[in-house]
């Protein structure tokens, strides 16, 4: 799922570029050597649906790499010009032929290992349709005893389905966030050097209690 | 705060790019017209922090343009190689000198005329310290009716304020999904052409309550 090019030249004057900190900056970038454009590199967001028809959620098979014939939420990467909402609704209709209604933010999973940021919303169905997009060899609806543990595309989408489904037997949606690790180191991965340290919701609503 | 240069020249060989639709594909993309790359443009995310000290918030005076002199909460672009946590963390060391631990999610904001995804996080300060980074004129703790609510820099950091004192008085916080539009139409901005509707949290748990 990853499809970033290699940077070797300016996008902007096409000339090479350097690695290089800029100055006020603490990290290398990739610096033209002609016009001097700083071209940086962000992580990117692929955004999904859960799919829900009664009591049924709707699964693609893939028809690409990378995990093709395995099955997959629809999801896919936010384009330009689109909110988190709108890009999981095309995605939905793109890969599964399925027309939803988006509802509540449901899970944030980060992927730093390959520099994505994965999210998914929950999704009703409008009616039983669906067909499989370009990036599908199959679309189906699959009510939780028949989900394809085994067969499912990546770790995130493996993660959503099962808060998906321990959330609807509690009777509460939440808002699940999560990082997801290699199973094996990548070589040249970049290792992030900040421990984040987890902050308890009381301590920020402790000042309230006290007035 | 958009700091993405023009492609004309394939970064990967340096040649020029034209715009065209890729096989199976339904946008316009930059596409090599030597070695046939296509340049996808993808949002960025801004990541930050609600700093958060006794009944004070943490906000920075911004050293730099866009909205120079304006106040802020601690944010910025998400970089490669890391979560959500750690580039919210990251920013508010770097810009606002404070060690934060970082709590639950709180705001996601669509900015799409500009293709950004602003996203804060709940954090407790470890201690009362803070200092100007280099993006910083200054740095100060404010209770809430001490918040210069007319000189603050961006609409998602105004709203992911005043979502922060409400839920706080409430006794309970939330996650904040919204979309910021421009005030004024912005020329050439693309419009996105997906209407998103959205489905009751109730649609998706009556299957539950059904069995």
């Amino acid at each position: 799922m990853n499809r970033r090019p290699p940077i070797q030249f300016c996008s902007a004057c096409g000339h090479p570029v350097e690695l290089r900190i800029p100055p006020g900056d603490n990290r290398e970038r990739h610096v033209c050597t002609h016009c001097g454009t700083i071209h940086y590199q962000n992580p990117r967001n692929v955004l999904g649906t859960v799919p829900v028809w009664g009591d049924q959620v709707l699964l693609c098979k893939r028809a690409i790499e990378p995990r093709l014939g395995y099955w997959t939420l629809p999801a896919g990467f936010m384009e330009i010009g689109e909110t988190t909402s709108q890009a999981a609704a095309r995605e939905t209709l793109e890969e599964a032929g399925a027309i939803v209604d988006v509802g509540a933010l449901f899970s944030l999973l980060n992927v730093p290992h390959v520099n994505q940021v994965h999210i998914f919303y929950l999704a009703q169905m409008r009616e039983p349709q669906f067909a499989a997009g370009e990036e599908s060899l199959e679309v189906a609806l699959f009510s939780e005893d028949e989900i394809p543990w085994d067969d499912i595309a990546f770790p995130t989408v493996a993660k959503t389905l099962r808060y998906f489904f321990e959330d609807r037997r509690a009777g509460a949606f939440g808002v699940h966030l999560e990082t997801s690790t290699p199973d094996a180191a990548v070589p040249g991965a970049p290792v992030p050097s900040l421990p984040v340290h987890t902050a308890h919701t009381e301590d920020i609503l402790t000042p309230m209690l006290r007035v």
